[in-house]
């Protein structure tokens, strides 16, 4: 093979970043790297495989060294490196959540949550609930959030980005929903 | 012109809801609808007006007798009218969640939201934050929802639709945590 894996990655995320999600096809990718698609076949055997490397990715370049103590900080910490990882990167926040509901990648941070929040001692169930619905809050902000700002910049809507929701302040009101069933 | 303009929002409709956004095209509603392009671009100035419009419609569709009195409950139906009403059409919460990031429309959920928090006594700071975070937790929650069911149903990706988080439970968690600010 003309590519390792790594290569192959690397380009179909550079160009995910350049041209958005609609640009990223197998055939697309193939004339980037001057291979046929049965070249990156190869290396992922469909496009959803190619997708969910492709999220991890955006995850893995977005890590952060983690400092925080209590739970409360823990949990904003993850969530913020989430947020950030995925407006890094063009459509990041759209491909991300994607292959999480495929159940195919994307979960190091639901994961991260969780581990969190056994260790403050939640039970099971609301362990698995405080998860989803944090990661769902930040999928959910960081989506309007990069759609706004990429549609603005490319002149295809004019909306006041001044309007966008502070991020902190919305994660905080789950976080005292947490606190309030963990006291 | 030979079609009135509820006709072509019915049309294209029915198209997103037949093939997905991918099928929603310009040139493809006017093939259903046997006109030229020009004649949809009458009654829609672009493809974003269009797809507000359709985001409204399906909004509209979803409206139900509202009848909670206490302000919990009063959020909670507006989020469960919200959510089902996106999951009643295919990439129902992707269009809604676009539109609303596009700044064109599917406002009202928001707007209800908001008052609801206005007439609980909610500051205004608080009444912006909680009305978006309730937003941005059911657009990431349905989004997750949709994007599974479909992919399963095409037989695109196996998972199980049993770990879908349960939709109300996490709602409750963010609703706890406006309480407490409220109390």
């Amino acid at each position: 093979m003309p590519h390792h894996r790594s290569d192959v990655l690397d380009r179909a995320i550079s160009l995910l970043d350049r041209g958005g999600l609609a640009s990223l096809t197998m055939r697309r990718l193939g004339t980037e790297l001057e291979v046929q698609p049965s070249a990156i076949y190869h290396h992922f055997e469909s496009k959803q495989v190619l997708l969910a490397a492709v999220a991890d990715e955006i995850l893995a370049r977005g890590a952060r060294p983690r400092t925080a103590v209590e739970w409360p900080d823990r949990l904003r910490e993850i969530c913020v490196e989430l947020r950030q990882a995925m407006l890094a990167c063009t459509d990041g926040a759209d491909v991300v959540a994607t292959v999480w509901a495929f159940g195919l990648g994307a979960s190091a941070p639901v994961a991260d949550l969780e581990k969190v929040l056994t260790d403050a001692g939640a039970p099971d169930e609301l362990v698995a609930v405080a998860s989803r619905t944090l990661v769902h809050y930040v999928f959910g902000h960081a989506f309007e959030e990069q759609t706004a700002r990429q549609a603005v910049r490319l002149g295809a809507v004019e909306r006041s980005l001044e309007s966008l929701p502070d991020f902190d302040l919305g994660l905080d009101l789950v976080i005292d929903g947490l606190r309030a069933r963990l006291a």
